[in-house]
Formats: C-alpha cells, sequence, structure tokens
C-alpha cells in the first residue's frame, strides 16, 4: 500500500462514517469525548477529587494524548488541510486540546476542555440520522432568517433594561441592595426574563409598583420572540410541502401546490 | 351461563364502558384511584400520619387488594392476555400495585403507590368525551411529529448549560456556593429554563455579566419549541379542515367543511 | 310622565349608554366602582387604616349603599327582572354588595368587595369601544375553542407534579424542606411552572437532577397552550379574513376567497 | 458660501447619513451617546466613583455641552424647526440633556441621563440597515394590530391579580408577610409573571392551593399574547410574500416571488 492510499484509507475513517470501520471510529470518539467530559465534571467535586483525583489526573491527560493525536491525523488525512483547521468543527477540535496543555502554566484552565462537548454536536452527523440533520437545519434556517428581528427585540429590551434599572437605582437606592445602576440592570435582566432569584427585590411601593410594570412588560413582550420563530418556521414548513411539486423539465422544486405551469420555465408539468 | 359467556361478560364490563354496568364499573374504579392517592397524599402530611396512620394503612392496603383482584380479573378476561399485560395500561395497572407490596421489605417505597394516578388518564376514554379524546390524539400526534426537532432543541440546551456552567464555575468558585461544575450545571438549567429560585447566584460583576447573557439566551430560545409545536399544530389542524371535503366533479380539495356545492364547478356533492 | 314610560327611561339610563344621560352614569359608575376598590385597597394598609380608618370606613358604607340602590334600580327597570339577576353581571352585581353587609357579622369579610373590580369589565361595552369588545370575544372564542386541549394538558401537568412531587419527597425528605407529598407537588408546581421562589430548593444531587429534568420539562412544555391558543387564533383569523366573500343570493359569508360558486346554494358569485 | 447653503449643507451633515461627512457624524454621535451612557454608569459605582469621580463629573459635562450645542444645531437646521422639536427624537434629544442641568438643582437627578441610550434606537436608521428597519417596522406594525387584543388581556390579568390578591391577604394574612392588599396585589404579579423571587411566599396550605391555581393560570394564559402576536406576525408575513406578485395576463396574484412564469397561464411576467 503507497502511503498516499493508506492516508485516503485513513481519511474515510477519520471522516466518513459510511464504512464500518469509519462507524467504528466515530461511535468510540462521541464515547471518549463524552466520557472525558464526565471525569472533568467530577473532578471538580471536592469529595471526588480527595479521593480519585490522581486518577482523573491520568486519565485526562491519557483523553488529551488521544485527542491531540486524533487532531494531528485529521490534519495529516484532510483533502485540504488549511480548510480543515480553520473550519467550524476544526476549531473546536483545536479548543477541545488546548485547555488541558494551557493548565500546565494557569491554574485552574483545565476546567475549560469541557468545551469538548461542543464535539458532540457532530453527533446526528456521524450517525446518519437524517431527519436530525433535517431537524436542525429547519431550526438554523429559522433562526437565521429572523436574525435581523430578533437583534431589533434585543435592543428594545437593552433599551427597557438600562432605563428601568437607573430608576429602580434611584427609587431603591443602595439601602434596599441596589448598590449600583449595573447592579440595578442586572436586577431588571433577572425581572425582565422572569427568572427571579429573589437576591435583590424592591422594598419600597414606588418600586414594587415599577418591578410590577417591568414584570408584566417582560410577560407580555416574551411573545415577540415566540411569533418572530414560529412564523419563520410556519414560512419554512409551507415551503416545503409545496416543494413536493418539482418541475420535470428544469427540475425546480418548491412550486405551488395549485401551479399548472412552472414558474421558472413556463412548461406544462 | 357457560364459564367462557361468563368471562366475555365480565370482560365487557371492565374493559368497555358502553353498557351500563361497565360504566358504573369505570366510574367506581376511576373514583377509587383517586381516593387510593389521596390517602396516600394525606398519609405523608406529619400531623395526620400521627392521627390517622393506622386507618391510612388499612385503607392503604384495601385499596391494593381491591385493585390487585382487578388486575388478575383483566388478565383473566383479556382476549389476548399478554397483550393486555405488556400494553400501556397493562404495565401502570401492575405498577400501581407493586409498590405497596414491596413496602414490605422496603419501608417508605408504598409513597410510590401515587403512580396510580397515571391510571386517571384514562378518564376521558372511560366516559366517552370524543373531543378529548380527539384533542389528546391532536397533541400526541403534534408532539411525536417535533420530536426530532426537539431533541435537535435539548441537546443544544444540554451544550449551552454545561459550558456556561463550567465558566461560572470558574467565575464565581465555590466561595460564592458554586461548589462543582455539575452544580453550576444544575444553576445554569435552574437560569436558563427562568426558573431562578435564588438558592445560588452570581455575586461578581463578570459572573452576573455571563448570568444576563444566559437569561436573555433562555428568554429568547424559550421560542424555539413554542415555534416547533405551534407549526405542528397548525399543519395538523389545516389538514384537518382541509381533508374534509374533496368535489367528486372537478376533484378540487380543501373546500369547507359545511360546504354543499362545489366552489369550483358548482355541482353538489 | 306614567311611571311605565319613567321606568322605560330609567332603564334606558341605566342599561344603554347611547344617551348623554346614559353615558355620564356608566361613566361615573366606572369612576365610583374604580373609587371603591382604591378605598378597600388602601384601607388595607396598615398605616393608613390608623389614620383615615373612620373615613374609608363612612366611604365604603357609602359606596355600598350607592351600589345597593343602584342594584334595585337595575331589577326594577330591567326588562326581564329575572333574567337580569342570574346574568353574568348580575349576579357580579349582587355579590359587590354582599361582602359590606357581611362584615357586619364576619370580620375581615369586607375585604372581597375587591369583587367590584368584576364590574370594571363592563368598561368596553359601556364606552362603545367596537375594536375592544372584538377583541374581547376573539379571544374568548379562542379560548372557548381551545378548552378541551387545555384540559387535557392541565390532566397532563398534573399527573406530572403528582409523581415527581411524590419522588422528591422520597428523595429529599422533611430534612431538606420537603416535609409531605402535598407540600412537594406544590414544589414541583411552583417548579413546573418555572415560577421558582426558592423557598424549597432541593439539596441533594439526586434531587437536582430530578429537579433539572422537570425545569426542562416545564420549559418545553410551556410550547404546548401556546400552540394551542395559536393555532385557533389563527384559524378564527384567517376565517375572518375569508368572509370578506358573501354570495349575493344566499347571503352565506366567510366563503373562500378563490370560490367561484357560493357553497351553499350553487349559485355563480 | 451664503448663510442659507450653509445651513443646508449641515443640516445634511446632522440629519442625513448618506455623504461620507453624514456618516462620519452620525458614528460619532452613536459612540458619544454610548461612552457617556458608560460613564454614568460607572460613575455609580461607588468604588469608581471614589477613584473617578471628578474625572467622571467632567466628561459628563463635556457631554452635556456637546450634545446641547448639537441640539440646537438640529434646531437651527432642521426644515421646519417646530416639527423637529415635538417629533419623538426631538423630545428624547432634549430629554437626553436636561437630567444635566437638573442635577445642579436636584441632587442624584444626573443618573436620568441614562435616557440617553434611547437616542441608540437611531442606530439602523443611521447605518442603514434596510433589513433592520424592515424588521423594526415589521415588530411595530405587528404591535399596533394587536393592541386591542393586549389592552383586554391586560384587563383580565388586572381583574385576576387584585381578586387572588386580595384573598391571599385574607388567607395568609400579615403574620406571613402579606402585609396589605397592594403588597399581596403585588405578589400575585410576581407570580403569575411567574417571575418568583420568593420575598412573599404562601405558607399556609390554602395560600399554597390558591398560589398553586395562580401560577398555573399564568403559566398557561402566557400563551394569550404569545398567540395573538403570532397571528397577527403570520398575517403580515403573508401579506407581503403575497403582495409580491400578481399575474398581468390572468390577474392570478401570490405568485411566488422568484417566479419567472405565472402559474396559471404561463405567460411570463
Amino acid at each position: 500500500m503507497t502511503e498516499n492510499s493508506f492516508r485516503k484509507k485513513l481519511g474515510n475513517i477519520i471522516f466518513e462514517s459510511d464504512s464500518p470501520a469509519g462507524k467504528a471510529f466515530d461511535v468510540i470518539l462521541l464515547v471518549a469525548i463524552l466520557l472525558s467530559v464526565i471525569v472533568v465534571l467530577l473532578d471538580s467535586v471536592a469529595s471526588y477529587h480527595e479521593k480519585l483525583g490522581e486518577f482523573f489526573y491520568i486519565l485526562e491527560w491519557a483523553f488529551t494524548i488521544i485527542f491531540t493525536i486524533e487532531y494531528f491525523l485529521r490534519i495529516y488525512t484532510a483533502h485540504k488541510p488549511l480548510k480543515y483547521i480553520f473550519s467550524f468543527y476544526g476549531i473546536i477540535d483545536l479548543l477541545a486540546i488546548l485547555p488541558s496543555y494551557l493548565s500546565v502554566f494557569l491554574v485552574g484552565s483545565h476546567y475549560l476542555v469541557v468545551i469538548r462537548i461542543l464535539r458532540l454536536l457532530r453527533v446526528f452527523r456521524v450517525l446518519k440520522l437524517a431527519r436530525f440533520v433535517g431537524a436542525a437545519d429547519t431550526l438554523q434556517t429559522a433562526l437565521r432568517n429572523s436574525r435581523a428581528k430578533i437583534i431589533v427585540f434585543l435592543e428594545v429590551v437593552l433599551t427597557i433594561v438600562v432605563i428601568v434599572g437607573s430608576m429602580m437605582y434611584l427609587i431603591e437606592g443602595p439601602e434596599n441592595g441596589f448598590n449600583s445602576i449595573p447592579k440595578s440592570i442586572y436586577w431588571a435582566i433577572v425581572t425582565l426574563t422572569t427568572v427571579g432569584y429573589g437576591d435583590m427585590a424592591p422594598n419600597t411601593p414606588l418600586g414594587q409598583i415599577l418591578a410590577s410594570l417591568l414584570m408584566i412588560t417582560g410577560y407580555a413582550i416574551i411573545a415577540v420572540p415566540t411569533g418572530i420563530i414560529t412564523t419563520e418556521m410556519s414560512k419554512i414548513s409551507s415551503k416545503k410541502q409545496a416543494s413536493d411539486k418539482t418541475c420535470t423539465h428544469c427540475r425546480t422544486g418548491m412550486q405551488d401546490a395549485d401551479a399548472v405551469y412552472c414558474k421558472k420555465c413556463g412548461k406544462v408539468f
């Protein structure tokens, strides 16, 4: 076997999952990612760290070395190595190993390896679950299409919380826990989003009236992003239904269900 | 009366509710289920347990014995006993009596009999409330159709809470109550879902900024499941309306349910 | 003026609001209702009660006497007195004066006069705000049409909170504030609805995992009532648009926009 | 250059942003607004105020003077000065400088300059981001169209919180923190909107049952504003799609935006 054909074969196993070896590689990888994340989670619990700290330490480095080898193999076998390195998953693969090496110099940074969980997002593509890939695409398209509306919405939310937060700072003041405007804005966000921790809460009647107005506003305007996303999804969904009809001449899909002539080439169906 | 015809008659009373006897049986059963659940609920209140504990104990065993007899009668009278045993309601019927027997060996397990409340889900079928059965079916279909999208959504939510939870652990640390990454992830879930207990809340400015971003994310992405379900329900609803009527002459579909003449060719249906 | 024509004239002023006198009567009535509610609210504040208690007491009785006179005038001038007495607003009008008389015998019950606020619901009808009446009707229709689905939804919610509440009672127990199953069910409702007071919160890892699942469930299934209501509203809204087309022969409205023949009588439009 | 043409040129720079100078002016202005708001926010933090208070004080007055000059330049160069002064942005521009001058007489009022953040709402128009302006218009139209329904909804919410708040005052009473009816109404709003601070929470079983009902109500009726807004947005969205194209030969409307041939008669557009 020449080196070239070996590289091709290896690349197939690593990047694709249609061969038995490729599928096995991907499943093992997913399990390894999951395990390495769980190790970090458990290591952060003081009682486990005391008992199993060294074992976790070894495990973590083992996973890091494995993922490092995998990363360089991906670069070695990729069609266009540079394209892979700067792709979404290429960057995540790098970020997934960096924190461990960083932790040699910077104590605590090794917890950042939980970023490995992002690698799990591949799971649907790996497992060839067409329905889930389709669902993910639909969600992505809906979110992308409603981006402009959602940014406008967020700017309005930001304006509301800055103004109401400042007013609450004047009304309640530091004696009621509203120490500064930024902290009051934080409170306004906690209230508007209906999270409501209760670590800060208005005590004066005027503050409670303003808070009530903010809550009702937050309760009502949550309808806005919902309306935006729902409308986009309905559009995508109805377009998909329409696409059942495809022109037999020019292959243009997504034609209206009641169309008699193709909208692109004008041929009768 | 032969044994066979007796079994058939009994099975009719137990499984169907179109005869007066069958209906009476079902209503009594529903009331008994409700009472047995209420007994467990009250028994768990310390003050009632002290005063009425023994009375509750007797009642609970009475209900358990009744439901056990009923369970074996169901097996005895079912057309295909095995099919019943492994059906959804068959399993629930068994689970509804097991905890009481288990409590002989395992203290406390008798509270699990509240699982009996699942048996109440039969209520609509029993009472022959066609509208409610239809409504339940619509909801079930909508949820089943949106399963793929909702799983993708939940995976994204999981990824967000793991990453944000880990970052909060690094930012806030054990001195602010963020003792471990799993506990920080729990906090991230409490925050993202806008529950906001307030048992843990960020104290550092950086933590509060990150928390604010998480809240706004949670507040905005609740739109996603809503959009998914709404779109599915609209589809089901419009399909129901559309499929009602098609002209037998010109084949134009999607006619109104109350139409007498075709809206396209004017022929009587 | 005969007594009969006087009664008719008075009834017109009281029940209708198309004459200047009728409109003036209704506006004064709405203001009086609002004032009487505000008096009760302020009277409940200890510091105001001390200073102005007697003044509030006199005011409250003044309003009660006025509303009592009004109530008997309504009965006296109504077309069908019995129909008025048992109508929705008739009952509310009675309930709005009863608590004051009841308070003579039962201390504290006079606070129930806040039920008067229900009388304010007339405001849109009184002010002849056709758009608001239409909006209220649309909302009512949407809610009525989705009743079956919402009841099914609530039964599922009830089942979830009973089962999860009981499990939490077993997991957390009285030592963590989960004193009884009913109280744990209360906690489950607080959590599922994303209210999250924080007066009870899980402390054990297992309890926090179960709580996390409950929160995510609550966060996701809020999509269900939203989907139900939105679908109903869309239906009503699109039916309204369709109704622009009305048959010129048989006056049947709500025909499809693209219809060529009337769906009821078969005539060409 | 005559004074008139100078004024015209200046007005172009200030009000429009299609020339390089106009664009530069607008971008600098937006940055200045943002900076001036950040200065106020930081100044309210005690530790920063101690160290940098004087510096912030100078900065704030510098910004105020700049914005005052800008305001008078806007009046000077506007086509119709009065129309500008009483326009939405004209009033905001005035309110953005007033608090600083007011703070000379009224301590604390200078925090109100955060109202300057409202000026940032211009950002999309300034940056000529057509998509965002369109998105903002869609949101505004949807909110305006659903105003009547939302007001009816808010009146129902108000009625619920007043009645439930009063009942809770009677049930829980001052000994459980429900000091007065207005405060109980505040609690009812906190609960209905699912914010749930936890500063007040019911302690009696009856109070907890009533609170549970209120929470489930709040959880379910959030569907109403969502349904309203979503329906409006769908209407706007489908109108936009539909109005895009109508065949000039056969007058069939609602053709796809990207259609080249009519779907009914096959003619080129």
